[in-house]
Parts: C-alpha cells; sequence; structure tokens
C-alpha cells in the first residue's frame, strides 16, 4: 500500500509500505477514506517531536471502513464505517476510568506518532472497541474528519477547560485551525463575547464570520487596552491560548480577569514568565491539557443536529495520491489561506 | 487608644492614637479581644506592600465586642462578640454577589493595608453585617482569631483550589503557619496521602503530629525523587504551595500528576518560570487566589463540632502592651519556633 | 396612586391607594415604567396563596425608575431606571451567602405576596441594592420585564437545575410561558433535541418557532412512546416539568432517561406518586425550585449580547387604566393566545 | 464444585455444579476465597427479584484468585488475588465512557442475578479487565469484601449523590449494614452532625460507635421534631433513606432542609407519595442511584491507607459448607445482631 513516511527533518515521501497487520486482539485494520494533516505534522517535519522516528508513517486523523477486526472486538464488524479519534485508549488503566484517556496507560497519542498513522491506505489502530467511534448515517464525512482531533481539542482544551459559560467574555488568541475550532464549539456555551486576536487579517476575517464578536489584530492594536475596554476594564472570563509562544501565553496572562481563566491550547516548546508577582492574588486558573477526546460522543450528536458545522474548516481538498502537494498547501498556510485540507483516498466496493 | 502603627519599613510603633468612629451606615466600631500577627505584616514592615502606607494602624485578624454600629446595620449590635474577617466585603457588588469577596468593588483586603486595621484597642470595620460573624456561645476564643485569616486562607486557597479529595495524595510546600492551616483543613476531606516539605525539621515534627503521613526535608532530601518513589512514580495529585518564592513553585510544576493541580498560597515578589514545554501536555492546573473567606461560616461549623483544633497553631501568648515583643518572637520564627501568636487586650466589663 | 388591589378570591380592584414611603435603610421607591402579569397572580386570584391576604397590591416583575432611596443605600440613586426582582435578598443571611436568595431570611418573593407590589404606580421594593438592577442603556425595556421573573425561573429551575448541556436531549412538558421561557434559554446550552409537549396546538406552534426541535400533541399522541422513539428508547436526559399537575409529573418520570434529571417549575397544590419501585435504580435525579435570580446578572449580558430575545414571549400591550382588561386577556390565554401582557404606565419627566 | 443455588421462594441449595467456564474472551474464571451475604440476597430469596430465575447460583461480593482467563484479557493473569465488584461493566459502552457502569449495555448488575454468582467454588467473571481490581499486598482481606458493594453503595448513592461535605448535616435513616456504610464513608467529608435513626437500640449503638453524633430511637420519638430540634428548625443537608420502604423516604421529604438532598439508597418494592405541594419551591434534590463502583479504586486507597475501616461491618464468620447457616444467621439479624457475614473457602496451593 501506499503511506506517507517520515525520514528525519524535512523529508517525507509517499511510498510503498507493507499492509498493517493485526496484532492485538483488540486491533482493527481500517482501510482510509479521507484524512488531513494536523499542525502536530508540521512540527514532527521539523524535528521537534522527538517520540516520532524516521521511517514512521505519519497522521492521526481521518476516518475509513473496518477491514479486519481481533479476535477481542466485539462491537465493530468488517464493513463498519468509522471515525479514528487521534487518542488511542484502552479504557480500563487507572487514567481512563478517570476518562483522562490521554494518558492511558498503553495508549495515548500514538498514531502517527509512536505506531504507524493514518496518511495510508490502511492502519492499524490498537484499542479499537475506545477509540474508534461508528459513524451515524447521513452525516457529512468531511465534517467527521474535523471529529478526530481538531474539533474535540478545541472544545475540551479551550472551551471546556476555560470554563466558558452563557453571558461570559472569550478571549482566543490565535486564529489558526485550532483556534477557530475553539471559536467554533466556544458558541455551543452562547458567551457574550468572543474576542478573536491574531496577525494575519484573512484570520480575523473568517474569525469575524465564524461567530467571533469582535477581531483584533496583534500587529497594529494595543492588545491588552483594547481588551480592558471592550470589558469595561476587567479583562475577559476565559483566555484561550492557541498558538505555543511565549508572547501569547503572556498576553493571556494580561487580559484574564479575576477568577477567569487561561485555557492553554498551543505545543510549547519552551518555558514562560508566570507572573505571580501580580497573579497570585487575582484568583485565577491556568489549565493545560492534551485532548481526552471525551467529548467526541457529544460533539458526534451536535454535529449531526446540526449546532456546528466543522465543514467550515475545510478550505481545500486533495486525492491521496497527491498528498505532497497537499502537505505543501498547508504547510503555507499564510499564502495559500489554507486551515484545514482533506485528503480522500479512492473507494472501492466493499 | 493604643495602636500599633507602620512608620515605614523596619518602623512600628505602640503608639497614642485617636479612636476610630462611625464613617458609613454600615460600619461598625469593635473594641478587640484578641487579634494576632501574620506573615503578611512582615511583608508590609519590609516595605513590600504597596498599598500600606506610614501612618497606617497594621493587623486584618481578630476577635471583639461591638461597641457601636451604623445606621444601615440591622443584624449586630452593641455587645455583641464577633469574629472580624481579614476580607471586608459589601455582599453586593458583582464579585460579592459571585461570591467573590477579596475582590469586592469597595472591600477586598482593607483592614491594615489600605485601613487601620485590628491591632488596636478599636478598630472600626466597614460592612460590617458581611464582614463580621457572631461568636457561637461555648466557642475557643484563640481557635475564633484563627478563621479570621491563617484557616480559611488554607482551605480555599490550598485545599479547596486544589480539589483535594478521599483518597488522594498532596504535598503541602512549606509549613509554616499557612502550610499548616492547609494541612489541618486538606483533613476533612481523607486525603489518602499528605506529604509535608520543609526546610526546618521543627516544622516537619510539627506537621508529622498535625497529620502529615509524610515529612520530607528539602535540604536534605532529593524531593522529586522521593515524591515520585511514594506515589509509583505519578506526582502528587494536589501540590500546594505555602512559601511565595521562585524554587518552591518549581517543586510544585516538577511533582504534580498528570491530571493534578498546583494550588499556590504563596504571596509572590517575582515572576516564576513555567515549564510549559513539559506541561502543556499533562492536563494540570495551577491556581492562584487571595482568600475569598466564603469558607468561614462552614468552618465554624467544623471548628464548632471538634473537627478541626485550630488552637494547635498557637505558641505564645502576648498582653497587649507587649505587642511589640510579639512581633519580635513572631519575626524570628526560626529560633522562637513561633507559630501564630495571641495577643490580648484587656477585658473589660461592657 | 393607582394599584391594582386583591379583595378576596376572584376580586380584584384598580383603585386608590396612599403612595408607598420608605420604611427601612435599605429601601427605595420606584415608579412604575411598566409591569406584567403572572400565573401566580391568577393563584392568588383563585385564593390558592394562603400567604397573600385581602388588601394587598398585587405584581412582582417590572421596571422603574428610582424615585427616592434609604440612609443605607449607596449604590442606587434617584432617576436610575431599574428592574425590579421578584426576590428580594439581603443579601448577608445564610441563604443569601450560598446564593439561594428565594429562602433569604428576611425576604424571598415579598412583593405582591407579603407586601405590597408592583402593579401599581409606585413601589416599596425592600432590601433595594441586592434586589434591583441597573438596566443597561440600550436595551429593550420589554425583555427587561421578562427579567424579573420568568426568564431567571425557566433558565435556573428548568435549565441549570435540569444541566442541559451541548449535545444532550430535553422534553419540556408544558408550553405556556415558563416552559417557552425555559425553552429559549435551554438553547443558551445548545441541547441536540428539545421536544415540546403540550395539549394546546397554538403553544405547540410557537414552541417550533421558538426552537423546539420535536413537538407532540399530549391529546393526540402517546406520549412515552414517542418520546421513547426519538431518543433510541432511553428517554430524555432533562425532562422540565413547567405545569404543575400530577399528570405531568409523572410523565416527566416516564420518559426520563437513566442518569437523567426531571427538573421540577410547576407549582403543585397537591402530593404525586413517585414511582421509586421502578426509579431507585435508574441513577435520575429530582430538583424542585423557587427561582433564586442569581442569574440576573447573566441573563441580562446575555439579552444584551442579542443570544436570546424574551420579547417573543409578549403578545398583548395595555395602558396602565387598562390593567383589569390585562388580568381578562392573560386569564383567558387559550382563546386569547396570550402568553405575556405587557402594561405601560405614563412616562413623566423625571 | 459446590454452589448456593436458589430454586424459586423460600428455596435454596447447597449443591453440585458444574465448573464455569470461559465462554467470552473478555471473561476470567475465579476460584472463590470468601465471599458473604447480601441484603438483596434476601430479597431474591422472597421472590421479589423477577430477573433472578431458579436454578441460579447467588451471590455477588467477594475476593479470589484468578484461575484462568479469556484470551482478550491482558492486565489479569492465573494466580492474581482479586476483588469482584458486584456490578458487571465493559468500559466501552456510551454509559461506561460517562461512568454509569451500573447500566452498562451488557453488564451491569448479573453476578447472582441474570448470570451465576460467588456464592460457589468458582464464578466466571464477565468484562473481567473492568470488573476486578488487583488487591494490594498487606490489605485486609475482609476489607476487601465490603469493597464489591456495600462500601461504595453506601459511599456512592448516599454519600456522594446526597453531597455530604465538611460541616454539613445529615441524617442517616436506617442503620442496617448499607446505612452503616454510608455512615462510615460519610465521615469522609466531616460533617458537623450525622444523626442516625433506627427502631432497634442494637442497631444505634452500633451508630454511636461507628461515628453517628446523634442517635434517635424511630419507635420511642417524634423524629421530625427531634431532627428540627437539633438543626435550629432547618432540617438536614442530606437524607440519605436506607430502608425502602414508604415511611422511611416520607421522613425523608419531611426533615430535609430547604436546599438539601434525599439520597435513596433503599431498593424499594412500591410507590411513595412525593409532596410536591411542599416540596415545590423548597429547593431540593431527590437522587435514586444504583451503584455505579466508580468509586472502588478511591475507596480502595481510603482502606488501604487506614482513613476507614470496613470490617467493623464484620459481625459472623462462617466455613464455606456452613453458608446455609449463614444464610440463617444473616436472615435473622433482628435477632442474632448480624451485620456482615464472611463465608470462607478453602486456601489451597495455587
Amino acid at each position: 500500500m501506499k503511506a506517507l513516511v517520515y525520514h528525519g527533518p524535512g523529508k517525507i515521501e509517499w511510498e510503498d509500505r507493507a499492509r498493517p497487520e493485526l496484532r492485538d486482539p483488540g486491533d482493527a485494520i481500517v482501510r482510509m477514506l479521507k484524512t488531513t494533516i494536523c499542525g502536530t505534522d508540521l512540527h514532527i517535519l521539523r524535528g521537534d517531536v522527538a517520540t516520532c522516528t524516521p521511517g514512521r508513517t505519519l497522521g492521526h486523523e481521518g476516518i475509513g471502513v473496518i477491514e479486519e477486526i481481533g479476535s477481542a472486538v466485539t462491537t465493530f464488524h468488517a464493513g463498519d464505517r468509522v471515525l479514528i479519534s487521534c487518542i488511542s485508549s484502552c479504557g480500563k488503566c487507572e487514567y481512563c476510568r478517570r476518562r483522562m484517556f490521554s494518558h492511558c496507560a498503553t495508549g495515548g497519542w500514538m498514531l502517527g506518532n509512536t505506531i504507524d498513522g493514518t496518511q495510508a491506505e490502511f492502519v492499524r489502530t490498537p484499542h479499537a472497541e475506545t477509540s474508534l467511534y461508528p459513524i451515524p448515517a447521513g452525516v457529512d464525512e468531511e465534517a467527521m474528519v474535523m471529529l478526530s482531533d481538531i474539533l474535540p481539542t478545541g472544545f475540551e482544551c479551550g472551551v471546556l477547560s476555560g470554563k466558558v459559560e452563557p453571558g461570559s467574555t472569550v478571549a482566543i488568541v490565535g486564529c489558526g485551525p485550532i483556534g477557530l475550532a475553539a471559536l467554533l464549539t466556544a458558541q455551543l456555551y452562547s458567551p457574550a463575547m468572543i474576542i478573536a486576536i491574531d496577525l494575519d487579517q484573512h484570520r480575523l476575517d473568517i474569525a469575524a464570520q465564524f461567530g467571533a464578536t469582535h477581531v483584533l489584530d496583534s500587529a497594529a492594536d494595543d492588545i491588552k487596552a483594547r481588551v480592558m475596554a471592550l470589558t469595561d476594564g476587567k479583562g475577559v472570563d476565559t483566555a484561550i491560548e492557541a498558538v505555543g509562544v511565549p508572547a501569547t501565553f503572556l498576553l493571556c496572562e494580561d487580559i484574564v480577569a479575576p477568577g477567569g481563566v487561561v485555557a492553554n491550547i498551543g505545543v510549547h516548546g519552551q518555558p514562560v514568565e508566570l507572573h505571580l508577582e501580580r497573579l497570585w492574588s487575582r484568583n485565577i486558573s491556568i489549565t493545560t491539557s492534551l485532548v481526552d477526546t471525551y467529548s467526541t460522543p457529544m460533539l458526534l450528536k451536535t454535529v449531526g443536529s446540526g449546532k456546528i458545522d466543522p465543514t467550515r474548516l475545510v478550505t481545500h481538498h486533495f486525492k491521496f495520491d497527491e498528498i505532497l502537494a497537499a502537505y505543501d498547501t498547508f504547510g503555507r498556510a499564510a499564502e495559500t489561506q489554507a486551515l484545514k485540507v482533506i485528503i480522500a483516498f479512492e473507494e472501492r466496493s466493499a
């Protein structure tokens, strides 16, 4: 089969690989239908993710059809159309029992990281029964691809950790795909104000279309002063960090209101300064999180009922043998205005 | 009357001052019975608290007898014995309605900071009806003094913010009075393990007497390794920072388990490094807080029912005209082994 | 001044009464601008509310202008336009400190019940600072009248007690004004399904316009079977009882899913049968509540931001001297299709 | 092997049965070490439990040694000593993902109900990895038997559903084994007052020894008046129903304070009257629940740390071939003063 293989910093190839086989009784083999590329894949490509070693097939998102199941799998069958979660979870370890699936003792973020992933014609998914979800009939399949990672990440790490609630004020710092996913899902809780902040005017335009009540250009504006002016001098109840660099985290520290939350989604490569000399008395919380995907069943219902339309994140489409072009487009997002790209595999009769 | 007055860094005097008078309809004048000294008073004395200016009578803790009430006060009367909360709260602003009394629009930490405080024969207490508590009959009055600040601070900022719960693991970094208050009140939730950490062997001995299941000497031990060994390599569910310097906060970052909380109580004078490059994916929370004293009514019941005995924090007793000696003893705690000192005023017939 | 006075079962008069005067330091005198009639006023008129005795001016909703304030009132001034909450709360008793304002030791539902109310040219409002809300500039005043009682009641007693959340399923049993208020505010949490149930086809039509995803005619349908069919045989996560008779409560018992909540809003006059022989093992909760109005500040923001438009509940308008006609229209709601009626007083220059 | 088999109302036999065999890949076969008898077993014996049909081996509690594991079981091995949960849960269905294991789509209360149970030399346990718990070294094995059902039931259905918290007031209506389990575990949250209520003076004596602050004899006392007197006329914050008949539930309705919870543990055979005409405005909750055993890992830690000693519930010991005598003793608890009985199987070398 064909697979997109990482060969060290800066090097990926679309090449022939052996088709994966069942290894554990809880595994499934899934024939991919659609996949996508994540910002984290670009991190890997830059050599920033030590756990992902050369030779690895990338990708941790997508939907497919079950081709084969292990002997312990009873709730799925060959032929089932499934959503693949970016997090593999056993459902039985201490962390899974606490619904912290991201820290599963024998799972977590494995696909396209510590085992071969979904940017291939076939993928082996461990802990299939607790890591795959049946796709309801009639649901848009591109919407489903957004449920592998980006939508639950924006929702859990940004909106739920950030305690967004009706009438509250929210700032989203960074309007890339993950910030926009937080923006879409924040509206499930009807906050009174959502301030989107970015350097890129095009992304701010999209944020406004997606429901931001205010947009601020971090290149042009005195952001802190603007946020204070919009919030009667208090700051925001929830500041969502969706970039992953010190400057954006510091901005969140500056604009969070007393009693508020800084919800970090960004993947950080270095420490940041925490201004406890100001913040110690402000009754704030700072949260960090890897997505647990415990919200996936709920998001499936929410997408199914039309409350949010995650296909709005999809900007480009590619065939599976154009995946290197897809990487190129996604990698030059500032120019191409790419948010999420869909890579479709050939349909075949089961 | 006599009052302990701050005259700039390093200077306090026990001197004659005019007796305070009612100013607002919600005020009460309280004749002091007992007061104490807080670590924050020493911060003021070092010149670290910019809001507290020379000429200020210090003190934000204590109990007394109401001498006079303003025209709007209906729930208290002259002669009532009352507990004075360190936080003045109006009960009606936006923050008070959310029970974030520490950030009351016309209150907060005022006594001994922005208005004259309780280390005096009389004190004016604003917002009396929502800042004083009747002392139940038969309750130990020294226990009550501990409810002005230290017990609710340890409990709210450490135990409740830290989400201590039955069966959980807790580390308390710093075993001064505030850390010990957290230790006493943490036991209301029956955690399985409480690890007390300090440099001072005497304080560790006290921590063990007060209920710590393990004590670690931060001078001698490799604390991180020891905590990991005690917790099956996971770290603690709750790390309570009760010192206020970068090193102790960094230790908390190091020993908190995935899914855990770092609950900061310490008053910090400088920024600390937040290792987001490690913590971004660990699903932790960091909380800061000034005490809101919303737990005071509950603590009154808990002390009344004998579940905790805060008088264990009291090590020294002074008469009111020995207050400078009390400051000296409390200021040299390492030598004197002082935790909390009680300063008693003369009883007189009402 | 003119006032609508209750003179025993079936008897109300629009008559001259002495203008109210300040009595306590926390009082305000408010000149009414707009009021409305509540289902509870009809209960009083039927003689069902023992606490409301003949001679009482009715009404517990409305907006007005402050005419005069007591000596303890500092946050309001004559001339302020205010929303009058149906619940008077002191902000300082044990229940108020727990935000259970409805059970305030010296407040609760007083207006138009145990003291004279808002269906008059002037009203005395006790505990003014914690029972009145400033009306933000530019907000629709008829929307504000809906915030005195009906919107917070539907929201707190139905939606919040019922734990409505994104993706959940909700049934609202009874589509009178209060059920419709629950329907409007439930959407702040983006449930996947809202099933509206009533006997009246007109009210079901309105429910559909207001956002119900399904409507069921309780006269024609086998409701339980229909709800089970819509929810894959599970029942609803939240069943909101908005009528107050045994049959509708029993229906809620029948249609609540395992793990779900029956949130009672209805005012009941008799006991109901609780089928614990079926329900003991179903992990359900049943909640009752009098509105606490703790959500009023949040609803003010939500209405201000356009997330909900409570004026959709207003069907009829009357001048203040047409109030008897307003009662007649509201009392014959089945015929007149009245939901909420607005009674406007004459504007005058301040 | 020998097993205790139900043969219809009133009939049980200790007889030879075929040893159970693995059936599903997730099964384990456990050789029993210790088991006990539950009040529910007596319900079965009275013919009250329709799902349990003649021919069934009874018992849903106990500890044992794993004899054999199915092909999908990876986290347990032959020879492991395990605690058997009364609830079998797959860990992967919708209910399990929500931690409502009692309603597992392919599990729930199966053992000794819909499949053969633990009052036998061997038992087949489905969903072994998510329904068995390793027994920590050094823990008292009789304490472990109490963790199969009675301790998590008292804790989850009574204490957690009842929101017991530091300083709160609790009434436990019924001091049989399950009420006493609630009494033991309630103290993990340090309530200020626990009122134990029963007809049996011996059980009240035990309740007092186990930590009740007050005991009331429901035969002799005017319970409602006594509870009101003890609680300043308010009633209790948590009323735990641990009997399962209408009279005790009605008592809970009478003594719950505004804002409080009635937490039902009792297994009810008939409906009860819910006095909504009084309760609709009291802001109370009523909860029902089958134990989910989500607290088992936490209770294991709590018992391990010595915070509670569940062996205090054990009053009698029997050998496995005395099980009919054990039933007799447990069935005549009023005379024999039995709480929990331990039935021990022969130890053999692995």
